[in-house]
């Protein structure tokens, strides 16, 4: 066993995890990221290749450009389209989100996944979770954090902005804050609900 | 919060995750199974869409096809690939895992997506990020388990035998089982090697 561990309980974090839209712009410590990337690390890859890398963005005006593009096209179409597919509250709280929650987040961790460590067809599988112990460890230590694949879309630009090489690419971009908005527990659908016992339509 | 949860420390769970190739044969009762997938379901997904499905096959006709399927697989070529690119100790937890592992394992969770509830350049986001959850709460439960895609190159297999329907793609097959041998922590590069500060290149 690693034996610095410690934290709350494991079913306590995970059961509780939110997508937190509402960041206070206060600093996060070093120390802070560094408990929260190792976590990330720990995650298990595609033969063990850990291809992950990670970008950690305090830059105001870095940050400021990555909220500015999600921005610009949150509100030139994808808004209405989300509309049509969520429930009003999180619609609003993704708008808070994309038009200044985003930007004011004190620090952006850009993932990336390095292709000469992995095949395409496995970046998806070792990539995620890590991200997932990320936001998971974010959780545990009282910040706040989302998944957040959206800036990807803008990976020309986070290219020249962040000096990626060539065969580095972002697959995610997740702002870590201190939660400014107090959140209940997360809304799911029962795991009953979800699952089947032996083949599809048996259910549980 | 959610108040019925408990289990180990948070991070004695996350920096102690290994991948169990080793699984005793021994039943996993229903309890632990809705646990882990329930832990499952408390992921973050696009959109909260929610779109996993599972199907916890316990049939060793069915387990057994999909060991069959692998180690053929791995016999006739990827073991020899893969001995390239990995240390001798881990091609030969592979190679035990390939030939009789997998089919050994007492259950096999098969990880879906339901493309009616997400986009595909989602489902990696959306799906991953469960599974993560789901080996965690494994082995918070003190179960043996591991992230494993390569049962995915059969799904056409899978598909008949799971009477999976055309909208639903399995993206894993998730191993459960008691551990059939101790291991030791995981071996990570440390995060300050996989981390840059503002831009890549700039060590943390």
């Amino acid at each position: 066993m690693n034996t610095d561990a410690t934290g709350p309980a494991f079913f306590d974090v995970v059961l509780n995890q939110r997508a937190h839209r509402y960041l206070s712009p206060d600093a996060v410590a070093d120390s802070l990221i560094e408990q929260i990337l190792t976590a990330a690390t720990h995650a298990p890859s595609g033969e063990n290749a850990q291809p992950w890398i990670f970008v950690v963005v305090r830059d105001p005006v870095v940050r400021g450009e990555v909220g500015r593009l999600v921005a610009e096209s949150w509100t030139s179409g994808s808004s209405d389209r989300t509309a049509e597919m969520v429930p009003p509250w999180m619609h609003r709280e993704v708008d808070h989100w994309a038009r200044e929650g985003l930007a004011t987040a004190p620090v952006h961790v850009v993932v990336c996944v390095d292709e000469r460590l992995c095949h395409e067809g496995l970046w998806g599988s070792s990539i995620f979770p890590a991200v997932q112990n990320l936001l998971l460890a974010a959780s545990a230590l009282g910040l706040g954090s989302l998944m957040s694949t959206y800036p990807v879309a803008f990976t020309p630009q986070l290219r020249t902005m962040l000096s990626l090489p060539d065969h580095v690419h972002p697959l995610a971009v997740v702002p870590l804050g201190f939660p400014a908005k107090a959140l209940g527990p997360p809304r799911r659908i029962p795991m009953q609900d979800k699952t089947f016992r032996e083949r599809y339509g048996e259910a549980w």
